[in-house]
């Protein structure tokens, strides 16, 4: 046998937070030629698309498309509430809320984060004394992320909603669900939720390109007094287009749309709140496995509450090397990719190799799962490290119940 | 027969300026599923994917890439260089470069517009007259397109240069390649022009989905100067990514780098200079039919002179209701799609059924020019459209020609 | 302009008689991950399937499908009805009418060759008196090429079946349909024929690899008489398959399945005889074309009477060395490849580049006819072929005509 | 919830014994427009792809294509070397061993059956009795299934050529690798093997279609001295083809060559020994698996020894109608297909729900297999199928060691 010896050659899997698996059929939707854009399929399928993307995120309000990833939507939402001189409160959990509060330093806003360090979610006690404090209300939005992929904490967004509330305070409401939406239960409306984006490369299952922004009427209300909104990502024409054009502010992503179409298919006839029992029950099946090898030795879930965990991506820590070990292990021995740590420390501190995530979004099984984990317990045995019994069981276990 | 016989079933042309007919091995090339994003192929071959679309440009210098289209890399490329309470000439000669203007305004710019109307390149002494009274130097940058899909002109870039060079002006000169590049000769470096942008679904063959900023030292010096430039539109990171996510500030859209790593690979492997040639040569044949229709009747090329056309798009007149008429009758008859007139009447304007356009850009070879200007024969005749004899034999000799 | 300058690059078109153009839809249906076998949407579909082909023929009897070409469904069909022994009468009108029987004799069975030449139908006068001479019904069966690929004639099917009615001969009519299902009309019942098969690669729009031998009830008792059939030919089980396997004798082809349900939906939805029409008008366009460039030069179409040539393949005659000269300037100069002569003179005979073909068969439309000719005009110019002027002008008004 | 809910909406893993798991890169390259058919790439890598099929199979020798899938390949290869009056040996161990028997007689061949059961390979010395026993020499052929895919048992072919060689009798070695070949290590010229078979579904990673024959001088030899062989199924111009439609006598299989040049590139670069090793490990993973699942309770292998066990399939047998619940259950609860027992017993017999199987051919690697066992220990625990612990944590280790 050479070197090249390996258990690899097969069907990878990419388990990392996104871009997540993608369909065949979505894939199949968007292999396609260029399509009419005047008029035809193309065109008639716009507003059902809208619909049900609107469906998703549990809102009867507007939804402006971006082509885009989440960034762009982050650039985009803020862009039409606010604006040089304005501020906005970040309660932090992770990378992507700080980088978040980058992107309104970038535009002129000045952001306030309050950070709760990477392993916990937003205490709300602390955001409603911040808010309680602006008696000027000179912030204008609060900006949440409902799941921080770097961290993999899920924040209490509906209690969020209720500090606010409580506080009499009038800023919007800004959540981002890039990593969870279409994967962890997410209610626009009934959680009084002014702003929300998302991208379509995870829960969504499309190739990444774009993103969305819904929006409600106290935003439009905000937006309309904006003294100006670069056309681009001027939300208004894009959530009322006349034209066919309007919906992407020039020419449309095609291919995407009838990818989207597809995906947004298959969810609904899943049904949605099934999308998220399968993520809760794949999660749970994760954790268990997580919390047995965790028993003995390094391995460590970076969120140590279940009731705070994200239900489509899991931050992990093993102490360093063994995390980077581990991921090169399963990618060049077995066809497993999992996600690189993040946010964590800096890349080139040697601990950075103490920290990896594993994906579990959108177009995930059981079987699936049973395959990371598997694949898993074989890298850490390959590589002898300390590890706790039962992993693989107890995650059966969780999947048989279903 | 019923009336649902046509004569339409068949691989259908959509002979539009743009999204153009996508190449059988791009599409190929982006059905694929969700690759690794952080080692391997995709990320390796980043360097040479800039490399090669330096090469399409004609430049040595920077480039910036955006998930987005044309109207995207207008507001990137601006964002970049001016800002609120800054000035720009925009010299228009169609419905784009009056949009890009509107665009600038959005963002706080004032934008000097030269309207040349809808059937003529830009008088250069007009603009020469304008650079001269700017004695200030208040004018930050010339706004031109170098070919306006709506009206097919196709300006002189080279010329505008001299002028802005014989003028001493320092205003950046940023031009509009979209509908363009890869299609008609342009030279970025050897014109002088400063930051060039486009977008991936005309002569790039490629989906839409992927824009282009290209921009020389002169225009990263302005770019250093700026106050604020927005993280997301921030062309410097993308340029000089030192990380894979940098280049797409966040997640990349993947399928579409190997779509795009595919195009350029064809485009080389023709060599520019010959793609350039046969968008001349094609051009040729469709005007010696234009213009053998135009004989008779009331056919006519928007743009008279042949040294101000497009080869990528031509834009036709066709006393209404005869342009509308003849459109639908290809689609519905015989599998061809032609494009809208634009811009030049409002939509409701009954005269708008009197304009449409022509797209052969990308990939488009003889026998399809030959099936575009046979079938419009085709509809000439069927709908009794006065019209000129001799168009296809003429087209053919043409394209005999080489 | 190096000498790789040419206008090829683009859509490539493959004007040859088979395989044809395959519509975009049933290549993405074959797209696919290996299906379930046992049960779900592949099993549910094949009743359906079988129906669906069956009303292409013509036929309210029995349908086997094999995997193969046209060349296994000759040998399949025959292995079903005669044996070593056995005469059949083979009236033939090109070369593969003689390929068909020499494939019977390598099964033993003694073939009558009546031989009626490379440009004429069969004539039935002496097909009616050959049965009339054959007192003792010694032969089995009658082998009729409805169109001869090679020599694009069509033949009267009917017209055979009344001849043998009228001598009262029991010989089963076998009928190859390649070259003409789902192109020209045919209608298996209504004519009389007992067994007539077709390949999937033409008029059905699917790829190569899935071939079908329809069969009524006097050739399923005939199928009956037969001392042994090998059970890879024998059409019973596959025509009445109580499992799935048995369809296809082994592993089914998945991919292809798909292909075809695709293919059939869009030949039904536009209607068998519509799709008729549709190849019978374009035939006409091709005709008119043809007709104009033989008026003066070398230029002719090998079938002389309208009435006997197919309308899906057309054989033409253009002096050698022209003929291959022509289709090499179309295929490397401008993206169409012509289909080559077949069988008219031996492959190393000079006379054998004075022969080609054109294919029309399946997924083309009016512009894609208009295309070919075009192509067709523009090489005749280019290499200085005398030819008779107002080819493309006739055409397009065929067209225009619908 | 509603009863929909499952944890099968995700990548489905179809782990039956064929058609495998095809890999993206091979779906990709089927995925074309018609091709020419007369000169350029397809006809370019006939060569090759032959040559390369011939690696595979470890032979020097030669080898016919045909548009087929098992049994076309069986009755093909008996076609060249048998016929009616002629006898046969054929040592069944298994469903698949019988009927290659049943289609050997439907040629009219006497086969005779040594039959071996179901849960053993051939006993060497009772094949060498018979032979012993034929001193007229009229067992022309010995039909020898390698793997038979309804057992999985594994066959001594080298040890079967000894028994011939020490019988010094003249009939041909002919070899069904059609479950084998690129999967379980086979050496055709090493082994003395004179006829060999294989359908590309399995090892060869391409959608069903496509057979091979591959053949020695002893076996063409034979050939030619055969009264008649049928033209469609002669290997002679299939081997040596001096034209390219002589490969498939007529229309090649133009997608599946481009599939197939795919898979023959993966197979290769990964070295056919790498190949048969990483199915040798991934079995091993998956017999200590069942082998504790079989330590309590109902679960068993079907074959007892694991030297006679195939490296691409499993036979399983576990108590009725539990097999029949299992593959039910991971199908519609978590994405995952098991294989249907085979041959066991009458399809109506209620014991039918007792036996199923597991595919891991060609495709497979680490990770997927234990998406498979884990898939499957969910099963037997949501189902309360007794069974003995430790399945996974043994397999894991397997992976582990490599």
């Amino acid at each position: 046998m050479t070197t090249e010896t390996s258990l690899a050659h097969g069907r990878s899997y990419l388990a990392i937070p996104g871009p997540s698996v993608m369909p065949d059929e979505v894939l199949r939707a968007m292999h396609r030629a260029a399509p009419n854009i005047y008029s035809g399929a193309l065109i008639d399928m716009m507003p059902g698309l809208l619909a049900d993307v609107r469906r998703v995120a549990r809102t009867k309000h507007h939804v402006a498309m971006y082509i885009g990833n989440g960034h762009a939507v982050w650039e985009a939402s803020l862009a039409n509430v606010v604006g040089p001189g304005d501020s906005v409160l970040v309660p932090s959990t992770g990378h992507f809320g700080t980088s978040w509060a980058g992107m309104a330093e970038s535009l002129g806003v000045t952001a306030h984060v309050l950070d709760f360090g990477k392993r916990a979610p937003m205490d709300l006690e602390r955001v409603a004394d911040t808010l309680a404090a602006d008696k000027a209300h000179e912030i204008k939005a609060v900006l949440a992320v409902h799941v921080d992929t770097s961290t993999s904490v899920r924040n209490d967004i509906a209690g969020l909603r209720q500090v606010l509330d409580a506080a009499d305070h009038p800023a919007l409401l800004m959540v981002d669900c890039i990593a969870s939406m279409g994967c962890d239960a997410f209610e626009m409306d009934a959680w009084g939720v002014d702003v929300a984006m998302t991208a379509c490369q995870k829960g969504l299952m499309v190739p990444p390109g774009v993103g969305f922004v819904f929006f409600n009427d106290r935003a439009a209300a905000r937006r309309a007094e904006m003294a100006r909104v670069s056309s681009y990502w001027d939300w208004t024409p894009r959530a009322h287009a006349d034209s066919f054009w309007q919906y992407h502010c020039g020419t449309a992503p095609t291919q995407h749309m009838y990818g989207l179409r597809t995906a947004l298919d298959m969810i609904h006839a899943e049904g949605i709140e099934n999308v998220w029992h399968r993520h809760e029950v794949l999660a749970e099946a994760i954790w268990v496995a997580c919390e047995a090898w965790g028993k003995t030795g390094p391995f460590e879930l970076n969120i140590i509450e279940r009731a705070h965990r994200s239900r489509a991506v899991t931050a992990l820590r093993l102490q360093a090397p063994y995390a980077t070990a581990l991921r090169e292990w399963t990618q060049s021995r077995i066809g497993l990719t999992l996600g690189i740590g993040l946010g964590m420390v800096a890349s080139d501190d040697p601990n950075w190799h103490g920290f990896f995530r594993l994906g579990h979004m959108g177009h995930v099984n059981g079987q699936m799962i049973m395959g990371l984990l598997g694949g898993m317990q074989a890298g850490l045995r390959a590589l002898d490290i300390p590890h706790g019994e039962g992993a693989l069981d107890a995650a059966a276990e969780v999947i048989a119940r279903g």
